[in-house]
């Protein structure tokens, strides 16, 4: 714990995602997956990484961004930031300065995400144990309250505990996940049943597809996924906010003879009130909301909530501000009883969402009704304890720390504009 | 129109205002006002100005923003940014890499607001009109609709008439302005009473207080300034978001005898449902919530409204898009029949709203009742075409564009950090 932080690099790394299409869908049709990678040096040592996920262009602001925050880390040591993380939390989105960039939110706050999952990961490592580990073994021996920031204007009233039997049972089974993988926009059926097949055979259950663009196109790419996974396999639906209120209802109940489970962000992610009117139209079809990855703060969601706006808290580990804000969540969503079916995908967001997931088994939720978490099959390679699927389920990471440390020679390869696959792909 | 934009360059100019604690609140303590500003060349020499508000620290990260947004500006005649400029709007807030940092707010929304406002600027330049008559001529010629971006997702159904006896009245009159220069947080009693009998002789009637740091400190405060002003004149106080949706209701209970018009930002900027509380509850003493210097866009404004979570709209020229979004909140404001009262202050905010708000009583309003834009009085001389106050009203510009242009020895003067001025500064 008495690591004193005294360097903090970041680079700007993108892969070239766009070219085969993987993650196409309704608003980014051409999305780069890329992160602005963060390593902590400490004096021991001892090193902490962490990211945040963005699309390509615009990563050279966040990582100017991150810079910006780098006088208020390095020089730390990791005793005196866990030891008032609440104050070391504020200090990072609250500066007298800073903060009217915000306030937490857009680009500063995926800086102070980058920065404080470098931290968590860094004290995962210094105590020897997976993120999601720390965080539970935290709550058995009652350090949380005094801990973690959940610095929410809600009062958080359930009970946190631990049971050991859902550790255990999920050491054995994993959580379970569904996949984006097969049905990007950008993919043509044959691919599409292709992928789907696999799946299938690979043990998935559970499948997200990308609507949004064409109401016809939609209708059948979801009837095609539909009949190649039966009735009684889940189908949910993702329009990346294309819509506006009114859309949002026609069309997805031109979609709801293909039974989805939800339909994840209708209309744009600041609509509070129209996520409530799209929830309210759709609920006697059997059709729930779901909405996150681009809810800003956990002051948002606690809106989402009280509004009955969502039936599906799809948390980020990259939008908000790391763990800290992220159990926040967690707890607002127990306490609305309204199940967490994280957001993930992009690169090393699988990697670090799961440990929060598990956290939210163990610790919080204690049900696995209604709730899995999302899983896209790519860019794991780059990551030096990249994520464990078994029969369509996370298994829980067995590595100390919290799972973004990337591959170096990844790093250096996808840096941008110099690594080799930029300069090759300029070339072109 | 057929300029050509050739060329964007954007600085990082900052004022060090914090040495005096001009503009501290209780949220931003040592502000140092600063901006990003914006300069468009063209082919034919006429040149576009725009700059959005910052505090200092983090200035450059907005400027890498700008340098992201170049590429869609640069290239672009104004007849082509004009005749389609909700395309254009979109094509900068909704790029398929770049909106995943944001979308619409943050850092990457204020690169949007100088940019934009820069455009804005050249257009009312190249017509040779300040832009509150562009506007207003437009509506006159009912070019409104077709070439300004409403893209609002609430039905605008209020009519837009042009009203040539408010138009003369506003040119003899001004448009009625209130004061926030008497009484920062940071001055000592001495001074807040100096500043409040120059400002009465001066011809003030409207007054806002700092609160929100300690309760007796607010207490001592506001019956100084209510004394001072005495009954008939106005007082409001702004919070700067820094308390829980409780405290915001307790805290203002114990102000009420100082019979505030407002209480601005109470709590946090994304806390909508929590305005609407402290709306309820403060209604039967009397006092209103006002909030927008931080409210990120429309569809922000539009949940407000909805949920009857403020009373007075402060509508801010660079947090929001640039006068195509102003142009839907204060549409909005006007279905919802709530007063506009535009945030501004800073650097160069008041140079910018005058405009807006002289458009919304000409065209859109029709009416002063509770309306009162902010004025703060400090750093107007950095600008080629400073406001103009007469009698506490400010008076409508005339020189051609968006007024704010900076004189261009005082950019390189306090430009950070290789002006003079911080080069002062940090050798002291």
């Amino acid at each position: 714990m008495l690591h004193k932080i005294i360097n903090l690099t970041v680079r700007d790394v993108r892969f070239p995602t766009s070219v085969e299409q993987h993650g196409s869908d309704a608003m980014h049709t051409d999305p780069d997956y890329s992160a602005a990678y963060v390593v902590l040096d400490t004096d021991r040592g001892l090193r902490g990484f962490g990211l945040t996920f963005t699309l390509g262009k615009g990563t050279e602001i966040v990582v100017c961004a991150v810079e910006a925050l780098a006088a208020l880390v390095v020089g730390k040591s990791l005793q005196e930031i866990v030891s008032d993380f609440r104050g070391f939390y504020r200090l990072l989105t609250s500066d007298g300065q800073m903060r009217w960039l915000g306030p937490e939110k857009g680009v500063t706050h995926l800086a102070t995400a980058a920065v404080l999952n470098a931290v968590w990961d860094l004290w995962a490592r210094s105590e020897g144990k997976p993120l999601w580990k720390l965080l539970v073994d935290m709550v058995s021996h009652r350090k949380f309250r005094s801990k973690v920031c959940v610095q929410d204007v809600i009062t958080i009233s359930c009970s946190v505990c631990v049971s050991s039997g859902s550790r255990d049972q999920m050491q054995k089974e994993g959580y379970p996940a569904y996949t984006t993988s097969c049905a990007w926009l950008g993919y043509p059926d044959q691919q599409l049943k292709q992928l789907c097949t696999d799946a299938l055979k690979s043990g998935w259950t559970k499948f997200k597809v990308k609507v949004g663009a064409d109401l016809e196109d939609d209708i059948r790419r979801c009837r095609l996924i539909r009949q190649m996974i039966g009735p009684n396999n889940t189908l949910m639906i993702d329009a990346n906010q294309r819509w506006d209120v009114a859309e949002a209802i026609s069309w997805v109940s031109r979609l709801s003879e293909f039974k989805p489970l939800w339909i994840e962000e209708p209309t744009s992610p600041d609509d509070i009130l129209g996520h409530a009117a799209i929830s309210k139209a759709l609920a006697p079809l059997g059709i729930g909301v779901a909405t996150g990855e681009q809810c800003h703060n956990r002051v948002m969601f606690k809106q989402f909530l009280q509004a009955s706006a969502l039936q599906f808290v799809q948390i980020d580990s990259c939008r908000l501000g790391s763990v800290n804000e992220n159990l926040a969540v967690l707890l607002m969503a127990h306490k609305f009883q309204v199940p967490v079916c994280p957001h993930a995908g992009g690169v090393g967001l699988c990697e670090l969402v799961q440990h929060l997931i598990l956290f939210d088994y163990i610790c919080v939720s204690a049900s696995l009704d209604s709730r899995m978490c999302e899983y896209v099959d790519h860019l794991h390679k780059h990551f030096t304890s990249p994520v464990v699927i078994q029969d369509a389920h996370y298994m829980p990471p067995k590595d100390p720390g919290y799972s973004c440390e990337m591959l170096e020679a990844s790093v250096q390869k996808h840096q941008y504009p110099e690594g080799d696959v930029w300069k090759l792909h300029m070339n072109k």
